[in-house]
Order: structure tokens, then C-alpha cells, then sequence
């Protein structure tokens, strides 16, 4: 199988309206339109024609762009309606060609950014009150139904050319990947025995029976369908929070430098060891005194140093998840003073309700949970001049393990490092599984979250950090070197699919919400699959598709 | 990879304690003792020693029954003590080697067994209330420590020589594949960065610090470990319910006919299709009037018809499984008398406090679970002359798919099917979901079940059912064979990966428990590294262990 990833000039995830190639986002008030309109000879690698409004990552990047800046850039918009631009379809899904050169790794790494990217705008729909709904005005297949899905409302024109329908198992021998089987029973609680009928039609289900079994929510006749899309959106974006009257902030380009192993971001940096297959990530707390109020975060804008810092940290988890497979430990360190993380935490808790700080919130949020699902081990280094304070501090809480420096460094005037939290380690960041980190650290220990936020803003040196329970070991000067080296070179060396499988078993103990359903159950298996023969060998469904052969499988079951 | 499963008489799951080759049980009044003592030459299969008490399919197919007499032939006992016979080891986990030549769907199906039999311990301490309790009286690994943390209790020796340990990740690349990963975080809830750390160890963790971070319950010295084990137990057992003074009921072996494709028990057959690829299994209903009361179930013994049912399904579902991997679809019908049923499951609802009637309830609700964690698709067909009632009615419910013929046949005498709820479908035998499977199947109507109860012990026909959402698809006589013949070929013409994966994620909908975590989650990721080179290629480290060869891994991360 041809490797997607390699040989080609690393993916960048930074764009802008104004290069979009693959979608057209227009405005009407508080409704904004966001169109698929994908240029076929625009992939993001060469091989195959995107057809039919089939995406591949190049696609997806742009949408991603595009919802995070609906989010910031327009505070006015309360809802989005997702559509095609084209004539006679709505989306093929994920292209299948492109699905079939690529390497195993390229296509779970696309599944699971498509994945967050559905799963940002269901979050845009609940928190962030930009409610997406659907207008599917074609035929609407595999990953375009899942994009459907994870809107709050669909409306399909009712003709004899338009259905839904999620044609991977009969079709390609795979899952359909981007969370429809699970959005199917979970979310819009299809009954089963429908659900399996309709996954294993592959020319889906139209009208009427598609809106009794549920997988839709309105069907109209193409003559009304914009109008009613249009006045579905109104109602919605009428139920919104957002202040209508307010600006929007300008997300600019992110700045990076690129030069050999190191990237650089304004606060993040990342050097690569490729002898060892580690990134060290550092992270730099701010500079400068936090704002005052809501609007002194308006006035700084992107330069707003937890914006600035969830941007660079999205953007830098990206590049490695898709740009360095071979590297498979993350090390994360933090630099600076924590009295200023704290401020800035407690301007992001004070000015909750505002919708800018909501939306800064929000995005730590789900940068974190990038972090989490990422199939990489985390371990975090806890060292003098370190600032492991609130938000940074959930950097130490999403590691699989951290070390602490007990005391100070021989030759380091530095005084011993400590941690702090603040307010935010108790809500602002839930992990998927619904859950703080803290409550997910502690689940056989509830009382012991409580007992923690008695110590908001105290400085917990590694002996007091250790007996809360909130780092996992505190060597001193004299073993952390070998410590830390003896435990990166034996993580390096175990087998990275067996490293994967247990941290995405280890990370997520208690509640399961959809997330963790996508993440956990339906990615593993489409992982599995992804592996067969009978979906991925040289007689397999994905590489036989449009051939006009057929795949003559393995039947025996496993 | 040499396949373990063929060219090799059928695996037989019938077995009595006369006939253990690897476990001792032995009887204490209320506690019993289930020693571990594996015959090193008798493994199932030629080709590995089962050395240092490791196991293999042979070995838990005991330590089921075992598990099985002691609920229904015990009532006396309210505790067992799991432990080993052997001097200087516990239990070092599942045969490495025989893993090392066993085909993947042999693994597969290896892990869902061990699984269940897991499950079935800790339903056993749950619900049957014979608790289990774990001596460790040497090292424990892998599936050795697997095994005691599906007991409810551990006790540990306190000596240099005792450690648990999930060596799995470190030694042989693939996961803990019996639960061990989940029952770490989310049944003894042990911190997870502390997790991480134990999982990688190869060595384990034994004494203080294993009960310190929650991996057992107690550790003491050698010479008080058995005393300590037994006054456990005791304590443990004094707190049942179970009659001490009651007689157990024998379970003589079961009597089975295979001949050619025809595998025949008492109330249910089997006939294989080669061509199709299709299994059809008909359940018989009670031939005669149930038993007025408790004493009549006793004096009936293993012959109860709801035992016999359970016990004859449970056969025919593991000699499917792991007998007959290229039949993937299992055709279920009925044939009988609704009042009959009904009339058995009303003594099995009026009489559900009684000692061996719940036993009875339990064991139908594991058999139907078994039917649901099976990957295989699963279509019932309800025609005249079925008897779709309360339990029976379980099987329709847990399809994929049902079909139910509206009408009578041509040139049949018989009146058209009904179906009919009793008492039993609304909460006898929950998922493993936790869920009822009418509470699963409308997890977006929950008003509908509370409807239905009222339709309780009403005969409902192919309109009715269908309007109460209780069947998929009611073809009338015309439309019947061909409606279902192509539904048939169709299924089997799909992918069996693909469909796997696709019914394991419809079929559990709604919330998540241990179990759907170990089947759902766990089992994906574990079956997705079982097809990875890292762990079963030429040079993975299944195939390398014991050779002094390293593996050495591709890198690349998924």
C-alpha cells in the first residue's frame, strides 16, 4: 500500500476563508451557510479525483478552520447550516480511492481528526449556542451522512434522486468511521433492528421512512427545501446566547517556524529526538499580566495568552499526530511563573459568561481533549521554573505519568518546583468521558476532589503533590536523570500498537458519553477492520471499489 | 500461522468434575475451594506445554463447568476460594505458545470465552450470591491476575516471591486480553497513571505497595495466608442468602447428537448450511404443563424445560463459535405452544425469591447474553406454529434482524403467528447493557415499554407486532421466501469483519457497564493488535517469546 503521509511535504493545518478550495461560507444575519463545494483535482495528495463531493484531510482542514472561526470571528451567528454547493449531490463521503493508497496509520489518523471535527460542531451546537443543522439537497452517503449526524437537525429534500444512507459494510468491507453507527442508536436512537437494515442498504433509505425510522427530521419537496432550512436555522439561532451586537475577534495566521527537528510557536516549542522517538514539548506560561476584564481579553485577541497557547498546542498535536508517526512519547514541560497562570485562570472563571472567555474555555477544552485521544504516551516533567498551574496543571493530569522533582538542582539557584491548582482543574475541562481529569484520577476517591479544592491556590511542593495523589513519581536531583531516561527508553521500546491499545483502555475509566463510544468502541473496531483482508488486501473491498471486481472474502468470523 | 481450530475433532464443551484434568474442587460446608492445577501435558490442542499453571481453552472450559455445578449443585456454599495447587506459582496466564500458533479467530474467540467465564464469576458472587474470592499463593500474571480480579476478594502473599502482574504490553505486545485493563480503572478503580506504570512492568508490583495502590485487597505472610483465605471466605459466605439446608440439583452430561450438519439436543436442533453459510437453530417449547411450584422445579432437576432450554443453547452457541467459524449467520425459530411458555415463565417470575429458580433466571439471562456478544448475524423468523413468548420472545429481541410472516401459509392449516409478551421480558434478563432488550430497543421511546406492559400476555400478530415495534419486517405468504431468501444471501455475502464490527456497535446502545467496556472496547482493541505485525507477524513478540529474539517493532504510531 502506498504511504499518504511520507514522501510528501508536511500537512499543514493552518488556512483561511480566503484560501479555502472546498467550501464557500456565506452570511445572512445570524445564519450562517457553510457550503461543500470540493474542487476534484485539489487532494491534498495526488492519485485520486475527489468526485461527488468526496472529501479527504485537505477537505476536513478546511472545515475545521471554518467552524473554529465561525465561533470566534462571528459572535452574531447562532446558527450554521451545512449544504452542498453542488448540482446533484450533498457529499460521497470520505474518498475512497484516497482511502485505499493510504497506509494503515494515515487512514486512523484521518478518522479520528474527522472525528473531533463532528464532535466540535455538536460541542459549537451545545456550548458554544451556534447550533449546525443540515439541509441535504442530494444524495447524501457514508461520511456525508456522519457529517449530517452531527448536526441537531436535518431537513432532505423529498425526491426520487435524494437519500441517506451509510453504504461502507455492504459496499467496502469497512465501518462506516466518523461516528455514524454510534450517532445512529445513540444519539438519534434509531431502533437496532432499522439501523442494521439501513447500514446494510446501500441505497439507503428517502422520504417518508427516512423520517419515521428517525434518520432524518424533516422531509420537503425541493421546491421549499431552502425556505425551510433557512427558517429551521432562524428558529434556531433565535433560541441563542450570543450577543448579536458584539465583534467578533480576527484569528490571524499562526506563526510557526519549521527548521529541521524544532518547531516554534510564541509560547509552544517542540523539539524532536528522532534516536529516541520523543518530541519534548515546552510550554511557555505568559509573559505579561493578565487583563483585567472581558474586555481587555476582546482588546488582546489572538495575542490573549490562553488563546494563544490553545491554538499553538492544537496546531503543534496536530503536526505530530500527522506528521511524525514514528514518534511515540510526548514529553511536556512548562515554563514561567505560576501567580500569572493563576490570574489569567481566574479572569477565564470570573468572566465565564462572557462569550469570548466561553468560547477561550471551550477551545482549552477541546485541545485537551485532542491530547487525550491522541495515540501517543504523554509523560510530563514537573521542574524548577516550571508553572504546572490550572490549565497548564491538566497537562500533568492528561499524562499516562509525570515526574516531579523532588527539591532543588545541584548548581540551579531555582527554588524546588511545586504545583498549584485553581479553580479550573474542577469543571472547566472535562475530558470525554464527561469527567474532570481530577475525578477521573480519583474515581474509587471522590472525596479526595473535594478535599483538593480546599487547596486552590496553594503551592504543593512534590512531597504534598505526591500524597494528593496528583503526580505519579518525585525522584530527587540525584535519581531524576536516570529516572526519567530509564522510563522514556523502556516506553520507546515497547510495541506502539499494544502502547496504544492500553492508554486508550487506561485513560478513560468511569461514565461512557458518545465520545468515548466514538473514540473508544467504534474506532477499535474500524481499526481491526482496517487491518483485515478482507477490507484492506489486494482482493479487499477498499482496493478492488470501482474495479468492477468483486472481493471474494475470507468468510470465516472472528 | 498454524490454525488451532481445525483439522481437529470439534472442541466439546461438556465436561463434569470427575473428568478435570486441571482444576481440583474440594468442600469446606459453606465454602468450597477451586485449585488450579494444570496437567502441563494435556493442553487441548497439540503443540505447548501448559507450563506454570498457564492456561488454554481445555483449561477454562473446567473452570466453567466448575462454576456452573457450584450454583446449581451447591446451594450450600456461599464463598469460593480460587487459588493454586501448584507450590511456587499461581497462575502465569494464558499459553503464550499455543497463542503464538493459534489462528486470529481462534484468539478472538478464546478471549470472548474467557471473558464470559469471568463475567460469570462475578455474577456468581453478585447475583447468586456465592462469592469469590482470590488466595494468591505465588506469582500471578496476565490472565492469572485477570482471573483474581474477577474475584471479589484478593489475598496476597506477603513474600519476595509473590507479585500480580500484567506483563502483557512489556513481554508479548498485544493487551491484558481477559478485562484485565478495565477492571483495573473501573472496577478497583487503581489511579490510573499508576495503572500505566503496573501494566508496563514486567515484573508486577507484590507486598505493601500492591495493596497501597488498590491492586489486591491484603497481603500477609506466608504462614497465615491460608487461614486468612479461609476466615475471608467464611465471613464472606456467612453474609449469603443461598439455603444452606437445600438440595443442589445434579446436571448430568448433556445428551447431543452431531451428525453430518445436524447437532441435536432435547428441545433444540441445529442444522448447518455449508452453501449459505447459514446455521438454523430451532428452540422447542415445554412439551408438557410447568410445575405448580418450587418443589416441582427441584423434583424436575436439570429436566426443568427452562434449564434444559438454557443449557442445550449455551451448548449449541460455544460449538457454533468455536467449531464453526464460516457460518455466519444463525437462523432462529421457534416451534410450540405460547401457553406453555407462558405458564413456565409465570412460575419462573411468582417464584423468582426461590434459591434454584433464580439460578435458572441466571442462566437464561448469561445464555442470552452469550447470543449477543456472538459475532454472528443473527435473523429470527416467526412463523405459524412458533412460540414467541416471554423468554423465547429474548430471541427475537436479541436479533439483528426478525421477520415475522403476516397471515397464514397456503395449504397450512395452522393459524397465523403471534408473539407475546410475559412478565420476564421487562426485566429477567437485562443486556449486558444493563438495559432490558425492549429497553434497549427503544432507548428513543421509553414511554413505549411502559405501553407494552399492559400488552402483556396478549397475542399480538404480524400487524400488531409490527405497530408495536416488536418485529422488523412482516412479509405476507406471497412475499415470504423470497423476501427472506435474499435478505439471507445478502447478509452472507458481506464482509463477516465488517458485519462484526458494525453489529457490535448497534447492537448495545444506551449506557455502558464493565461488560459492554471488556466486549466492546477492550475486545476491539485487543483484536485489532492481534492483527498487528508488532505482535503476530514473523517477528512479532508473540511469535518471538521464548526464542531469546527481539522483536524489533515497526515505530510508526496508529
Amino acid at each position: 500500500m502506498a504511504e499518504t503521509t511520507s514522501d510528501s511535504s508536511p500537512v499543514d493545518f493552518r488556512t483561511e476563508p480566503a484560501r479555502y478550495r472546498h467550501w464557500k461560507l456565506s452570511f445572512d444575519g445570524p445564519v450562517a451557510t457553510l457550503a461543500m463545494d470540493v474542487r476534484e483535482d485539489a487532494g491534498l495528495r495526488p492519485g485520486y479525483e475527489l468526485k461527488l463531493n468526496s472529501y479527504d484531510l485537505g477537505v476536513d482542514i478546511e472545515l475545521y478552520d471554518a467552524v473554529q472561526r465561525l465561533r470566534f470571528e462571528h459572535p452574531e451567528v447562532g446558527a450554521v447550516i451545512v449544504t452542498s454547493a453542488k448540482e446533484r449531490i450533498f457529499c460521497a463521503g470520505a474518498n475512497i480511492r484516497m482511502l485505499g493508497q493510504s497506509s494503515h496509520g494515515w487512514k486512523v489518523n484521518f478518522c479520528k481528526f474527522t472525528n473531533e471535527t463532528r464532535n466540535a460542531l455538536e460541542e459549537a451546537s451545545a456550548e458554544s449556542r451556534q447550533t449546525y443543522l443540515c439541509l441535504v439537497n442530494g444524495p447524501c452517503a457514508g461520511g456525508g451522512y456522519e457529517l449530517a449526524l452531527a448536526t441537531e437537525w436535518i431537513v432532505m429534500a423529498d425526491d426520487g434522486n435524494t437519500a441517506v444512507s451509510l453504504p461502507e459494510v455492504p459496499l467496502l468491507a469497512v465501518l462506516p468511521g466518523t461516528g455514524g453507527l454510534t450517532r445512529l442508536v445513540d444519539k438519534r436512537r434509531v431502533r437496532r433492528d432499522r439501523a442494521d437494515f439501513f447500514c446494510t442498504t446501500e441505497e439507503g433509505v428517502k422520504g417518508k421512512r427516512a423520517v419515521e425510522w428517525g434518520l432524518v427530521d424533516e422531509v420537503v419537496p425541493r421546491s421549499r427545501l431552502e425556505e425551510t432550512a433557512r427558517q429551521r436555522a432562524r428558529e434556531l439561532a433565535a433560541r441563542t446566547d450570543r450577543p448579536r451586537a458584539a465583534k467578533g475577534i480576527v484569528l490571524p495566521p499562526l506563526e510557526r517556524t519549521l527548521e529541521g527537528d524544532r518547531i516554534a510557536y510564541a509560547h509552544v516549542t517542540c523539539v524532536i529526538d528522532r534516536r529516541r522517538g520523543v518530541a519534548e514539548i515546552t510550554v511557555a506560561g505568559p509573559a505579561t499580566a493578565a487583563p483585567t476584564d472581558a474586555a481587555g481579553v476582546a482588546a488582546a485577541g489572538a495575542s490573549f495568552w490562553p488563546l494563544a497557547v490553545a491554538r499553538e498546542l492544537d496546531d503543534v498535536i496536530l503536526h505530530l499526530r500527522t506528521n511524525e508517526p514514528q514518534i511515540g512519547v510526548w514529553v511536556v514541560r512548562t515554563l514561567g511563573r505560576a501567580d500569572l497562570v493563576e490570574a489569567y485562570d481566574r479572569l477565564l472563571h470570573d468572566h465565564a459568561g462572557d462569550w469570548l472567555v466561553r468560547e477561550v474555555r471551550l477551545y482549552l477544552k477541546r485541545t485537551l481533549k485532542r491530547l487525550d485521544v491522541s495515540s501517543r504516551s504523554i509523560f510530563v516533567l514537573v521542574e524548577p521554573g516550571s508553572c504546572f498551574a490550572g490549565t497548564l496543571l491538566e497537562l500533568a493530569l492528561a499524562a499516562d505519568r509525570s515526574f516531579m522533582l523532588d527539591g532543588t538542582r545541584t548548581g540551579q539557584s531555582l527554588p524546588p518546583a511545586s504545583i498549584r491548582l485553581t479553580a479550573l482543574n474542577f469543571g472547566a475541562y472535562p475530558m470525554i468521558n464527561g469527567l474532570t481529569r481530577l475525578a477521573s484520577r480519583f474515581l474509587g476517591e471522590p472525596d479526595r476532589v473535594d478535599d483538593l479544592k480546599g487547596r486552590t491556590g496553594q503551592d504543593l511542593d512534590a512531597a504534598a503533590a505526591a500524597a494528593a495523589g496528583l503526580v505519579t513519581f518525585t525522584p530527587d536531583d540525584i535519581d531524576w536523570e536516570d529516572e526519567v531516561r530509564l522510563a522514556l527508553e523502556e516506553r520507546t521500546a515497547f510495541s506502539p500498537d499494544a502502547l496504544t491499545g492500553m492508554e486508550a483502555s487506561l485513560r478513560f475509566g468511569g461514565p461512557e458519553t458518545l465520545e468515548t463510544k466514538i473514540f473508544g468502541r467504534l474506532s477499535a473496531w474500524q481499526n481491526w477492520i482496517f487491518q483485515r483482508p478482507n477490507a484492506v488486501g489486494p482482493k479487499g473491498a477498499l482496493q478492488l471499489y470501482g474495479t468492477g471486481e468483486r472481493s471474494d472474502y475470507d468468510r470465516g468470523r472472528a
